[in-house]
């Protein structure tokens, strides 16, 4: 670690997790080095100014493509830019990671692979963290090695703390919907757990529990997924946008020989509380206060696969979701979408 | 109590669960004489004269249905048989309680009910008898009482221990199938959770994960269902015969305020087992285990209302499935079963 | 069970924990009839009158000694006349349940063994209720099959929920003190998983958290004890009537190969409520709600060892604790309550 | 962050703890940088060459205390050193941290706070990382809160995984016995949550489980202590070294509005393994696994309180132990071993 030239990053987005996406970059994760930064609003680059060890600053992505002295790019930018920017990044020489959704639309997720095919050297991974999460991590490896026989069922949720301004409403028409904003991390632990098996059917319903600003936008709060996937394996899926308790992601992989659950009771920490409701513990609020591990795991893992690279080394597996695994994930969520809008089942060809 | 009449009760089927039920009513239920005790099966009678207190032994329902001290049959016996003894005991003037389900056909259930309507003073319940279990009736009050807002979604799901000789297989070209024979209790559940409301549509699909022997009469070892019901509420069904920790039947009940969870975790006891594995608690391991104190809780409920009638007083609701729901549960639990067919969704008519 | 000749019993004592005692014994002990009631106090026999199944009805203990056809006395009278009792219907020839303690003196317990030595034929059963609750009855038969190696630590504790009117504070001079009046469970339950280890040592230590009305009776209303036995085996204790939460009754068992807890959250049952606060389950309020099953099945086999001893058959093991474990639960009650006032450890005699 | 000048840091002692505080500080401490190591074995200097972002690396603990760059130094050396190098490091103008304890003399203990008064413009802070533990200091923040009343009972336990080999036996002659080595932690923790409050009595037994070698050095491998506080405040310690599951350090402060119990069960992570053994979670297996974050955010404050001082900045609360506070831990860990060993209370003069 000590010997290798360290990887040298520039990091676009600083909204509330580029900021902790930089954070890691910049101070904890060794062989990296944050070097460049880059937003088109001043108040980020304010931030970054004073929080980050000096890097580069940068307004537009333009002058951080051209940045020489990068390595690789970070991308937390608006969904809709992650395609065009991957392509730019790998045209421009550069490792990336990109937050998910890689697309919301699989012809450019088709694109993104096909330019990706071009500049097989390159590092490119999408920001599915959940993979880097220890406990998903520590149940991935048991499923690998057999503690459960043979997975046949996943069962998996991804459920926010109710804001009751319901800010989250107004980010609707662009968010692709509850199935491919949230239901996408389970659509992609559920493929990691079933060793990429391939997804043939998918239904979906779902109804607004709280937010009726969402039926403007055919959007629900609520929604309920069930995919069928090769050899007889199956999916089941929730999301929700208006718990009480907290944010509250847990999934199972049941198998033929036991099952593994991660995450069934979202405490926040070791701590319970007794008084006269009983014996409680509190909830994680956030993804960010759940995943925070996770996202630095991640940046462990990118920034080791990419220093292998530039040491000349044969490519090792990042152990992160590739460009074709968040091509399905879109997939996958666009038929969860679709079979929710019509009422009826959603075949995906091979 | 003291000054009543006791209820005469006769009891028809003395398998596994039917002795369960005949010694509940016989030593364990304050109000109730176990007067009498019908079965084809000798063993069955030996075991009654060895462990009842001096009940009547009959071999042929006829017989019992002739029994002119009897106030109430209590039926453990094939479903198969249950509509026309339901009609038969009410016909001869017995208040009447039957295990689930009323019968595997809607048609049969209505037949039942049309006799029924002409009986209105005598006490009609099916055996659902999670609504008598003390979580299930403290979770059922608690919503009840506002505690989680508005419950928009059910969740649950019957799960059994494999027994790895298959021994249900057997049964089930009989059985009517995982989503009429275990999903029944989850509909029930959502029915009871939702006041009754109307279910407008189904989907379901399921796999077989270790019985292959079930392919022949088209059912599943495990299924999954999605169930959308009027005023935008769903629910998610999940029916399995292949766990290999034990008896999992829990069921979440979400609302706008909050959630609860009914036996997350199917612990058998207050134990806890601290040893190289970790720390552990072992699993309900059947539904008589799970459920041994819902069965006498819902004896005593029937008894009381029965008792109540008796006493010429007004009905009191046992708070147990009427027979329009357990037909609502077979309606649902067919269209279950056609959607996991067909793998279309079913609609469920008004 | 049906062939015998039931067991005829006379409860004395209908307080609140008589009334449930005396509800079980009529209605849901097969092979036990509750033929007579007897209590000084009208309120108590007007209820035994209406709630009972025709009880013969005394008001004093003397008429209950005579009742000739009385097979067996249960007593659930004041702890000061435990003793007197016992003995007296041991001398009129009836088996004897009473409930705990035995008597808050050391020489008074003897003077009851001394006679019951006479008796020999006379089944004579302390309630130590914890023996026959499911979870403690499991933890027990997992340690006596060596699942934990060789038991060397006990941590038991009797927590009560704070009663804000400190309602027990009046009873405080004649309960004997929280060790004699709480720990005696626990000391119990040590000596149990110890296989009735003798005990060497005892010291102790407490405070008053909110009830300073105990000061003038020398007690506290939170103590701990530690006593060792021989063997190198160590119980720690701890008793509490202050708690915010519930009734807190839960027991550790330490051996060399593993550990069993019973009880460690003390679950009012089996749902949990997700609301703002996190996820919580609701507690045992009393020890009512938390061993109703245990004084149920120190019934059963209280009068199957009854039965079993009517009906010629050689002494079965009731499984209660006798006389003697009652003397010791006592002995070192009483040191622990010296240690707690002196300050210094007591040694136990042998 | 960006603007201060780092902290310079020298690091002694190499050993597996060694390793990691000085890993966290090579890495993960913003604001710190890793300057020096120092170890008088080889293999642990390689490893500082080979690991550490190059280090200036020194033999012996002179010459580390003559490396004028250095703003700080890191102990994390055998116990026996603490005390001189400590006092050797502030007359050198170093700011310290030193891993606890102190030192297992009160004498000496005195000897470093009475040297460190002549030198209040450097930080000293002995490191009890439980205090910086996420759960503990939520614990802690709440109970400041007044979330559980006043705060009167502490019980808390350090038990570590049996290690069948012994090695710990070899070095029982110099820990100082398991209530310098173990309850020191727990001891701290009372002191913390007790704001401080004097211990004025101890008393403690234990037993040798399974580790006779322990005998001849008059130690245990299962103690218990009681320790009285004033304001009639209690604390209740267990220490072990014979744990079949792994690591299980917990503690409870029990209040009288509430309680707060701090990791319970000592889970390794969310994930739950059903199988057919019940479902269970495996636990941590050891210290590192389980405060691996306290040791990383012990270092974030430290480093924290000494860029403060260097940056003139009136000196803020570190939150970590101080040297009285190490002092105190030694004195009634000392009067627990006395206490044992004479089998008498140990009064603690103030």
């Amino acid at each position: 670690m000590a010997t290798r030239r360290p990887v040298k990053i520039g990091i676009a987005g600083l909204g509330r997790l580029g900021k902790q996406h930089a954070t890691n970059l910049a101070y904890r994760v060794p062989g990296a080095v944050l070097a460049a930064a880059c937003s088109p609003v001043d108040e980020e680059l304010d931030w970054a100014r004073e929080t980050l060890p000096d890097p580069r600053i940068h307004s537009d992505y333009e002058a951080l493509l051209a940045d020489r002295e990068l390595d690789a790019l970070w991308l937390v930018t608006p969904s809709s830019l992650h395609a065009d920017q991957i392509i730019a990044a790998l045209r421009a020489g550069k490792h990336v990671f990109c937050e998910k959704p890689l697309s919301l639309d699989v012809a450019e997720c088709e694109r993104v692979l096909s330019v990706a095919r071009e500049y097989p050297h390159l590092e490119a991974t999408i920001g599915f963290m959940r993979r880097f999460d220890r406990s998903y991590r520590d149940a991935y490896e048991k499923a690998r090695a057999g503690t459960i026989g043979r997975p046949f069922m996943v069962r998996s949720q991804t459920t926010d703390q109710n804001d009751p301004d319901g800010f989250f409403v107004r980010f609707a028409p662009t968010s692709g919907g509850i199935f491919l904003d949230c239901t996408v991390h389970d659509i992609d632990i559920a493929r990691w757990f079933f060793n990429g098996a391939r997804a043939t059917r998918a239904f979906a319903t779902g109804t607004i529990a709280l937010h009726e600003g969402l039926r403007e936008c055919g959007d629900v709060d609520n929604g309920v997924g069930v995919v069928e996937f090769e050899g007889g394996r199956l999916a089941v899926f929730y999301a929700s946008r208006t718990m009480a308790h907290g944010c509250d992601t847990h999934s199972e992989v049941i198998g033929t020989g036991g099952a593994l659950a991660i995450g069934h009771n979202p405490r926040l920490n070791r701590v319970e509380i007794y008084d006269a409701g009983g014996v409680r513990s509190e909830s994680t609020p956030t993804f960010f206060a759940r995943f925070e591990d996770a996202f630095l795991n991640e940046a462990h893992a990118f920034v080791q696969a990419v220093a292998a690279r530039m040491a000349g080394m044969p490519p090792v597996a990042a152990g992160g979701a590739t460009l074709a695994d968040a091509l399905e994930a879109t997939r996958i969520g666009r038929a969860l979408r679709e079979a929710c809008s019509t009422g009826l089942p959603v075949d995906l060809p091979a």
